[in-house]
């Protein structure tokens, strides 16, 4: 690969564009992509432009969004080898392409697709945002269950050539209802002569098109598919959505999970090629909000005011106590995220596991309270007993607000992940900080 | 769903093993498993040994390691029974439930396998842990490229029927090395008497089997494939690996990212089932090297003792400030460590993110700035400037902080996660007491 990158760099530099459009079309398209990406403004889309039909259709779809717009600006005065493109590319990917670019200017663009490929796009866009009929293609093969495997083949030789995948053969009957999806290999290695329908086991997976994505998701783990079935309320099927889509959504997914957990309000795509007035945007909001949250521990400090003026050993243990609250905390929230993520643990489960993660906090309480207690057995030891008893209870009020905060936001129909660690942070700490001082001068 | 569920939750109940056993017989692996999981302890294994062979088989690999263990150990004295169903899990399902099993009942439970599938599973599991070779299957099929698309089909007859797959069919050259790949798609179109080797292109993407599971992720997101061949150092292929395997693994090792980001030692498989004791081991160990991180900042703000019992208002702005740095760290850490995960953003990069940075976090930090010398305004106009000015330097040297530890992390061959969100508090907390007391001895 360095081999080629260095090879493509100098011919570039040497504007050697007919040796490059020989070469270029010679390796594939994950590639090419690189190759274009990395290649100096201007020159990258004349790179793309030297590609054969095929290959610009494949690396389109790997291209960065900003990238897509590029080229087809450059190519916005070539109408014919514009519309060849954009009619090339898989419906699902033009979806997503047009998805990004501001209204006007995708609905200019739909116009250079052929009528056929004008329709598809118009209906995939009709989808709410994140709903599955906004991954689907509608590229795949259906027979008949009457027919023969024979007659199968010969269906699918002609109409098999558009189709994304081959791997999964649709059943359906005459409203096109979908009547048993079936692997291709067992087509294959059944007799020619029988029946379709003498394959079927009339059990299929299906998703429904107004569906959430992270249905989708979930569908593709717990059954092993390729592709699955897209159905409208009908049971008509409209299209389907193959798993490297589906890889793309779960990834994501779990990109805006991490970033929630560390209070970025909206996902940040590549920080590398982000602007930084848009991270700066998407990071202000909750560092703000937070102040606000901390306003109550400043509050809380305030009144103990003469308390700390006698004994200011207490403020040297503050961090430290708060802290260890937080981080409390952040461990019990983490779990409950991703487990309420992945599915492992549902809302109606948060009493079963409040009972465990009281024993669990205590555990770490009275760890973390023999710790602290040899701390201040050096540094303070007037006030071991009260730092030892704090670090008990901050630790457990710390990992109990932890455990329930991603259940509370999910039951107001909130994303878990807002329960970001520095969120609890601030809270643990307004609780921290009462805990610490109300001991203090309870028993000093 | 429910109705299902209820109607055996009612025969499970009754002991109507009778119809169990037909009506179990007559719905999917996935319904199975959930009714088998959902059973009271010894009737999950009796609901199991119900199933016919092929169900039998489907659900086994659908079960939690432990239902699995459940089943073998009742099954132990049914020799037949059980090594029959051995026998039939695929090898990568097999070799990922021998893998969890204590090594000496893993050797017992080998000897049931046939002598040809011993040998598979043997081969399977003498591969690095976290390696791909631990995730293939040899249930592939392979063809010569000199065969016509005809008698390839023939021989695929013969020999797919034990393949996981036929989407992707392989050809081999004399020495079985991997010469291409071809989805099937392309051979049910082409022209049965073409032979083989006429719709080659030569290229093939392929993973080694001593590399990381990592590697494969990002293969199967950059090449959208069905499954991967897997060849050793010669080029000989070895077996294949298929995306829902991939997924898997994709979503253990960002469960493990978020983890760890949490500062939790081990990634927690599932809260629900765990046991609290593997919990609190696995939670312990970093709150405790929090706290020893933590008495440093005890330390600095003892040194400052004296300006404390001055200007005791300081104090109140104390959790406020120093939070805020860890809050805009964390951010930082967040954006770095997930971009770092799925390969956005190169180690090498670094020091193209920290001028950018510099400019967010100074745009973060004077809005900060201003937010909390409006609420120092109103409780404490004395120490405005004081304020302000910490709060600017904290969340700038917070940010950067965030920034560079993942990769520094990344450069010392650790997981960049390790730069949790507690962790970075911590560190950003030593950070503000140190910048909050000199800045206000400064001025004041």
């Amino acid at each position: 690969m360095v081999d080629i990158k260095t090879r493509f760099e100098q011919l570039i530099e040497n504007k050697d564009w007919k040796e490059l459009k020989v070469e270029l079309n010679d390796i594939d398209p994950v590639q090419i992509t690189e190759i274009i990406e990395d290649a100096p403004d201007g020159d990258d889309v004349l790179l793309f432009r030297l590609l054969n039909r095929k290959l610009a259709k494949e690396t389109f779809q790997l291209l960065s969004h900003d990238m897509q717009e590029e080229i087809i600006e450059s190519m916005a005065r070539n109408v014919k080898k514009l519309s060849t493109l954009l009619n090339d590319i898989e419906p699902d990917d033009r979806t997503a392409f047009f998805e990004e670019l501001p209204g006007t200017i995708s609905q200019r663009l739909i116009q250079f697709l052929s009528p056929e490929e004008r329709n598809t796009t118009i209906r995939l866009l009709g989808y709410p945002e994140d709903s599955i009929g906004r991954l689907m293609t509608p590229e795949y093969v259906a027979v008949n269950p009457e027919h023969t495997i024979e007659e199968a083949f010969a269906h699918i030789r002609v109409y098999g050539k558009d189709s994304e995948t081959l791997n999964v053969v649709y059943i359906v009957d005459k409203e096109w209802k979908l009547v048993d999806d079936i692997r291709i290999k067992e087509l294959i290695l059944a007799d020619p002569q029988q029946k379709v329908q003498d394959l079927l086991d009339y059990r299929f997976v299906a998703l429904n098109a107004m569906d959430d994505q992270e249905t989708a998701i979930g569908a593709f783990q717990d059954y092993d598919r390729v592709a699955l079935p897209v159905l409208n309320s009908e049971g008509v099927l409209l299209g389907i959505v193959t798993f490297d889509d589906i890889m793309d959504v779960a990834e994501e997914e779990s990109t805006e999970d991490f970033h929630k957990f560390g209070s970025i309000q909206q996902s940040i795509a590549n920080p590398l090629k982000e602007r930084a007035w848009g991270m700066y945007k998407n990071r202000i909001v909750w560092l703000l909000a937070l102040v606000f949250v901390n306003i109550f521990s400043g509050a809380a400090i305030s009144s103990f005011e003469s308390l700390i003026q006698t004994v200011v050993s207490l403020v040297f243990f503050l961090p430290l106590l708060i802290d260890s609250g937080g981080n409390a905390g952040s461990q019990s929230a983490t779990l409950m995220i991703r487990a309420l993520a992945i599915g492992d643990v549902k809302v109606s489960d948060w009493y079963k596991l409040i009972g465990k993660e009281f024993i669990i906090s205590f555990l770490l309480g009275v760890t973390m309270a023999a710790g602290v207690a040899a701390i201040a057995s050096f540094r303070a030891p007037e006030i071991i007993l009260v730092v030892a008893l704090s670090m008990l209870l901050i630790v457990m009020t710390g990992s109990l607000i932890g455990l329930l905060l991603p259940f509370l936001f999910t039951k107001f129909r909130l994303d878990p992940a807002t329960a970001s660690a520095p969120l609890i942070t601030s809270i643990a700490d307004i609780c921290g900080v009462l805990i610490y001082f109300s001991i203090a001068s309870w028993i000093m």
